[in-house]
C-alpha cells in the first residue's frame, strides 16, 4: 500500500511536517488530516524534499497542495530528531486494524521498509487567511479539516509534540515578525486584531493600551471607515504594510 | 582523502553545524577551525548523526569532541536547506590547490561522491565558559581557535550565513531563555553581566536600570561580596539559579 508515496528523487530519511494555522470566528485553528484506513489515525500535513529542491521550496509546494494557496507565509521553526518517532508502532497498529489476516507485519514486508526507517522532521508553521484556503486531502488521506487548537485529536507518531511546538513558536514570533496579520483578510478593524491576540494568548487586553501597542509598531495603514449602518461608531479599517 | 570521514552508520545527506560562542575579556567569540590542506579553508565545527542517535545527542557528542565539555548548553536554531550549498565548488578549490596534477577532479572521483551530495544542515548554537574549554581540532583540521565575532574569516560553503543566523538566534533568545549566564563562570558580578550584554548587543546600558532588569528576572542568587581590597566598594557576587 504505502510504497506508492515514495519517489526515488526524494531525500531519504528527511520529511517536512506542517502546522498550518488559520483563524475564524475568534478561534485559532489548525489543519489536520485523517488517514484513509480503518482507525482514527490523524496526522499533520507532511511531505518530502526532492534532491534538487530547497527545503523552503518543498514546504511551499506541500502547503500549496494541502491549502490551494501559492504565496503562503511560513516559518521553519524546529527540527524533530528523536531516533524513535514511533513510525513502526503506528504502521503496525494500522496493519493490525486494516489487514488482520495478513501474517507479515510491517517489519517483515520489504515494501514498508522505507517507512519504518528513521526520519528527521523539519517543522514549518504557516499562517493563512482561512477563507482563501481549499483544504485538499493527500492521496493517503480520507479527509482534511480545521480543528480548534484546543480540540486537536490524538495524532500519530510525534505529531502532537510538533503541533505544540509550532504553537509555541507562533506565540514567540508574533511581535517580532509581525506575522499575525497573515491570519486576517486584506483589511480589518482594530477590534479584529485585538480579538486575534486575545484568542492566541488566551487573555484580555485593554482596548486603548492594545491599540497604542499595535499602532506604535508602525506597520498599519489606515483606510476608510467600515460602513456598519451606524455612521458615528463606524470603526476604521486597516491594512498591513508589507 | 576525505572518504575517511564517512561512516556507514551515519544518516546520509544530513549534517550538524555548530556555532559555539564563548566570552572573554569583553569579547564575544566563536570557535572556528582551519582545514588541514593548503589554502585558507575555514569552517565551523560539524559532524553527522548515527542512525540510532537522537539529533540533540549527536550535537552534544560533536560539541564534546571539539570543546572537551560534556554538559554543554545548546539550542537547535535553524536548518539550512538550500539544494546548493557550494560543496562541490569548495572541494574543487581544495583539490586544485593541493593536488594540482591530479587530473580527475572531485566530480569524477567516486571517493568524493558522498561529499558533493546535497546535505541538509541542522544548525545548533552553544554557549560555553571559555576557560573550561579545550578546543580540539577534528581529524581533518589543522587547528581550531576562538575568533572575535567581528573578526570571523571567510568560511567555506554556507558557513558564514550559518554563523550570522546563529548570532541572531542567540540575541533573540537571551531574555527568553536566560541563557547568557552559560557564558560566565559559576559566580559573577553584576558588572560582568552588564558587560556581556553590552558586548552582545553593542550598546551601553544604564547601570541602575540594567541591574533592575536583571534582578527582576528573579533567577540570580546573591552570594558573598567579592574581595577586592577596597572593602566598601566590593561588589556582590551572584550565581544563576538553574
Amino acid at each position: 500500500m504505502m510504497e506508492v508515496l515514495r519517489d526515488k528523487n526524494y531525500i531519504n530519511q528527511v520529511q517536512i511536517d506542517c502546522v498550518i494555522f488559520g483563524y475564524e470566528e475568534t478561534q485559532l485553528k489548525v489543519l489536520v488530516s485523517k488517514i484513509n484506513y480503518k482507525g482514527d489515525f490523524y496526522s499533520l500535513p507532511s511531505g518530502y524534499i526532492y534532491q534538487a529542491e530547497d527545503t523552503d521550496h518543498a514546504a511551499k509546494r506541500i502547503l500549496k497542495e494541502r491549502t490551494g494557496i501559492s504565496d503562503i507565509y511560513l516559518e521553519q521553526f524546529k527540527i524533530f530528531g528523536k531516533a524513535d518517532k514511533g513510525r513502526k508502532e503506528f504502521l503496525d497498529d494500522l496493519i493490525k486494524l486494516n489487514y488482520p489476516n495478513q501474517a507479515n507485519r510491517a517489519i517483515e514486508n520489504p515494501n514498508y521498509q522505507w517507512f519504518i526507517n528513521r526520519f528527521i522532521s523539519i517543522g514549518y508553521y504557516a499562517l493563512v487567511d482561512i477563507k482563501k484556503t481549499t483544504p485538499t486531502p493527500a492521496e493517503v488521506d480520507e479527509s482534511i479539516g480545521w480543528h480548534n487548537v484546543h480540540d486537536v485529536p490524538k495524532l500519530i507518531m510525534d505529531y502532537n509534540e510538533i503541533f505544540e511546538e509550532g504553537l509555541k513558536a507562533l506565540k514567540r514570533d508574533i511581535d517580532d515578525k509581525l506575522n499575525v496579520f497573515n491570519l486576517l483578510p486584506e483589511s480589518f478593524t482594530m477590534k479584529e486584531v485585538q480579538e486575534i491576540y486575545e484568542t492566541i494568548f488566551e487573555k484580555e487586553y485593554i482596548r486603548t493600551n492594545f491599540q497604542k501597542k499595535i499602532l506604535d509598531m508602525n506597520v498599519l495603514e489606515r483606510l476608510e471607515k467600515k460602513y456598519t449602518g451606524a455612521k458615528n461608531k463606524a470603526p476604521y479599517l486597516y491594512r498591513f504594510r508589507r
